[in-house]
């Protein structure tokens, strides 16, 4: 099969990155293995524990308890999982921003629960007052994102987490793409700043892990024993996911990477991202589109469709926002020269739009 | 990051095993993409078309739909999905016989339906009358397993699926393992055998694909828009799964794995690891143990526990089923002569154990 994949130098609207080197490697290296499997699988499954440390560390954890998932969204749905079960209503409903991933809309139909959504403020944050006014006694779970997917934003999350504990729910922090940049910054959104109970952070999106390589932390063990079956207790915290065959290749990928990058790689990532973010959107802007202002490298604007789909043609790897905006994630295999050269095709796509094009007629 | 996977060469209780090295060079080509963006990853998401196209072709489907999932447990939980979104009952079961894997009661306990197990027979197959007797007008949903975890059985599928159409039913048939050695039996277990609705075939188990690659396969196209969230129908096969990325890996090692093997290269594989199966039988009988007679690939045995134990401490990766007898997958990796040492070791095991130890009283 002489098949080859696309190369990533046109890759702009993607989450996910090239692995880093030591991370190829170590999912190479541990590629047929199955720490779904930890009797015959030592090695991989005490690798397991060791990512769950890191992340443990990254999100101000002291002592984590958790998992390497297929990805955030196995991640979301089993939060809402675990809410689902410690829930005291008959009818448990989960509160999120707008903003919030698909795949708590896919938990929700999944796992029979009502899904509330918030609209966001018009900077694309939770509306913190909006939240308070929507939860109520059957309220099993607040969500606020630390990173979210269209805009990048940073929900209030201690605020978040009050109007959480106010209602005796759970409080899950969607941290999936925004973890790895996140501890750079001055935001508050982890579980030392905020009574968080369990949050989605991803090592293959900006951790630079292989696919599959999720994570799923919670503050305790005994939150990880709700997903457990037909017994009280886990026997395994391998029995606790959401599949069974596991890849050992996004675990032992996870552990090489963060052992290579955090926390000093990471922060160089970050500001290298940001940069790039933040070059991008003052040159969209110089070029007259309005910009959101990137608080992580996250870059949306009002390029129109026309444009948007003319820049496709020519290879670029483009999504844009439900409100219709191109979004442009800023993720490690994203050079200052690709976004140059995504300019000047822009630039020379808006020449030949303002030249009148001489007629057949 | 140094640390290396144990090797392959005493692993006999997996259903997992090393993939083909054409099935490895391809997972390595494709890590660093997502057929869950099929925008941004064109070419792998082609390539899961192919898989399926198939994955069609070995379980007897003509117009295969589907996908490539995490694994079997995931294409389980997403068929009792289905059922339960298309089951009349506001109280719906599924029916499945002892012998169903453990998936099937995490997809009841996360999908909240009822889980009726029914016993199996002597032989360790799903007994018919048992199921006739315990469906009902409230069954969403029937069990068929081809190729079981514990005994390598293959339930009485064309029967099965007739109870299943008695009652309105859907019928399922679990051949996450058996599906890629059943094609060289006389087994009747697939679509073009019974009325089959759904189906489970894993890449990563027999297939020799890398992990993660597990398969859903659905009679036709609209059994998936029922996986659909929101929308009535699906935009896009990928938002059915119940993960959001996905492994480019998995998806290019199945394929890659797929047109190499199928069907000589898999014929060619049954044959031997049913030949070591039956050798090893034959060696246990011999040694005095009661033996599961191998109908696929798998040979179960009463070795004691503490034999067990011994032989694990050897280094032997082995699990037992749930009656306590020794359990042996003849996965491609496994050859002649690692059985042939493990039944040495065994044979000096039992030579020690007879032979009085000295006293140090």
């Amino acid at each position: 099969m002489q098949i080859e994949p696309q190369a990533f130098d046109r890759v702009l609207s993607s989450m996910c990155t090239e692995p880093h080197p030591v991370a190829r490697e170590a999912a190479e290296r541990f590629l047929a293995t199955n720490p779904g499997d930890p009797g015959t699988y030592p090695t991989v499954s005490a690798l397991e524990d060791e990512a769950i440390e890191r992340l443990g560390e990254i999100a101000g954890l002291d002592e984590p308890a958790g998992y390497v998932a297929s990805g955030g969204t196995e991640a979301n749905v089993q939060a809402v999982r675990i809410a689902r079960e410690r829930a005291d209503s008959s009818r448990p409903n989960v509160v999120m921003p707008e903003s919030g991933h698909f795949s708590f809309r896919k938990a929700a139909d999944v796992l029979g629960v009502e899904l509330r959504i918030v609209p966001t403020d018009d900077r694309h944050r939770a509306t913190v007052e909006a939240v308070r006014a929507t939860v109520d006694d059957d309220t099993a779970l607040v969500i606020g994102v630390a990173g979210t997917t269209e805009y990048g934003r940073v929900d209030p999350i201690p605020e978040l987490g009050e109007i959480a504990r106010s209602v005796d729910a759970m409080f899950h922090v969607d941290a999936a793409w925004g973890g790895f940049v996140l501890p750079f910054t001055d935001y508050e959104w982890h579980f030392g700043h905020a009574p968080v109970d369990t949050m989605s952070i991803d090592p293959h999106k900006m951790g630079q892990a292989a696919v599959p390589a999720g994570g799923l932390l919670v503050r305790s063990p005994e939150l990880l024993d709700e997903l457990a079956v037909d017994t009280p207790y886990l026997e395994s915290t391998s029995q606790a996911t959401l599949t069974g065959t596991r890849s050992g290749a996004g675990v032992a990928s996870a552990v090489a990477a963060m052992d290579e990058l955090w926390p000093a790689g990471y922060r160089r990532q970050y500001v290298r991202s940001q940069n790039n973010a933040e070059w991008l959107a003052d040159a969209l802007k110089k070029r007259g589109y309005a910009v959101v202002e990137p608080s992580l490298p996250l870059v949306a604007a009002d390029v129109d469709r026309g444009t948007f789909e003319a820049l496709r043609a020519k290879g670029w790897r483009l999504s844009r926002t439900a409100a219709d905006e191109l979004r442009i994630v800023c993720m490690p295999h994203v050079t200052r020269t690709m976004l140059a050269s995504f300019v000047g095709d822009l630039d020379r796509l808006e020449v030949r739009a303002s030249v009148p094009v001489a007629s057949d007629d």
